[in-house]
């Protein structure tokens, strides 16, 4: 079985294509045409994803807009990520949960998003230290994306704080590449919203590849995102866009705006 | 309605107890006389929730084990929240998840745990900042409970690195005392594994209850918590027990057990 490294990088060889498209049907926000059917969220995302698969690298289901959904909306990401691989074999699917908890919680949450779920990969948060977040660091076949400097306005009260002359996301940068990537299976989210830090961050990991939130409806540029974080081979990148393109057009032709959304930034990608 | 520390102070004072109980229905250890009833997480809970409700001034479910079970996990949490608060009113309850994400998502996530599942209080992860979690520390009727020095062994990684000479920790628990705490809402996570922490946390926010996770099972002294945590007035912390209580005893007699544990552990805080 390849591992979520291997499946990008080959998905990467096969699309030329560095973006992911964040699935995050939020249920306020999910057009007309879908809102009538058994399973809203399933509905659309189906659509999004048969709308989209060919212009992929990655896609990132967040959690949080399924939990708000209950029971129907486990159901909901449960499925999508079945439907992912099942017709579109090769794309690799993020589950974007931000989780960290002690030692054997951290056992459940793993076995929730990588065995019941099915994720491929997870974000998670690096405040508990690398002891706590073992039983995600240790599937080496499962991708481990760390917060290292998100995308917020404010990520900076504590991202920034110096630690023995560095900002704290540095060294939890350095801790990651040098310390808890044992397995070969660590990336790291650096927000978009931050150029100059990506631009520092490629050179402190050269080859780790970066989980990238916030061009689009968050304000990042795609461009010189590119620009500053690939990696010496061009890839090295997944670069996320959500509501930008999946809440594209709220008309019952939402897929096919979802579609010319996705295009437009994989344009301003290249 | 009551805000979730007056509830808290009200329990407080019925009970005298700080001890909050743990409801974490770990699916590999549950007894064998539940695992046959129809929901076994919520047929557990109902049984030490009865067992052990005069003794608690809080329960605290972890929503990794519930999470790990898919629908019937979610069914078994709203479930048990709602057992709670309909059966036994007063008694206030966590819910243990250590969210954290940026603003629209974070949204979701207190719309989650506080309106769809019910808790009265939410256990967070400060790393992203405070913009970040604006959606939880609005809603000054529920408890923001933020990690500050968590239980774990390798907690000091991150959380003990110097900033202006002071731990990470210290400047996290300043911030969250003075510049989040703006409605009164806000709590801190002080593991009970590190004493000398808990008391120099005491001194730097003295009235702010504490979230006191790691006796029993993890190791922390119950006795030296209560001497160097607790707030003026004798109060101020609840201290958590997980599996020490729920899984003291496996037999179909478990929920008498896990009174008897619940018993000692009150004891043992006096």
């Amino acid at each position: 079985m390849k591992t979520f490294l291997q499946l990008l990088s080959d998905r990467y060889a096969a699309t030329k294509s560095l973006l992911c498209v964040g699935l995050d049907p939020d249920l306020s926000l999910l057009p007309e045409v879908v809102i009538a059917t058994a399973n809203p969220q399933l509905t659309f995302n189906k659509a999004i994803i048969d709308a989209t698969h060919d212009l992929v690298c990655a896609y990132k289901p967040q959690s949080a807009f399924y939990e708000e959904a209950g029971e129907a909306g486990h159901e909901a990401l449960v499925q999508t990520v079945k439907y992912i691989h099942e017709k579109y074999p090769g794309i690799p699917v993020i589950l974007d949960a931000k989780r960290a908890d002690i030692g054997s919680t951290s056992e459940s949450y793993a076995t929730a998003a990588f065995d019941k779920i099915g994720a491929d990969a997870i974000t998670l948060n690096p405040y508990l230290g690398q002891d706590a977040l073992e039983p995600f660091l240790r599937r080496e076949e499962k991708g481990c994306i760390v917060l290292v400097h998100t995308s917020n306005p404010g990520a900076d009260e504590f991202q920034n704080v110096s630690v023995d002359g560095r900002p704290m996301w540095q060294f939890v940068l350095e801790t990651v590449a040098t310390k808890w990537n044992t397995k070969g299976n660590c990336l790291a989210v650096m927000g978009a919203t931050y150029p100059e830090q990506l631009a520092q961050a490629r050179t402190i990991a050269p080859e780790m590849v970066f989980l990238v939130p916030g061009i689009g409806a968050q304000g990042g540029d795609a461009q010189a995102t590119v620009t500053v974080g690939r990696s010496a081979d061009g890839f090295g990148l997944i670069v996320n866009s959500s509501r930008g393109i999946i809440f594209a057009d709220s008309s019952k032709d939402f897929a096919l705006g979802a579609r010319a959304a996705a295009q437009e930034t994989l344009k301003s990608l290249a």
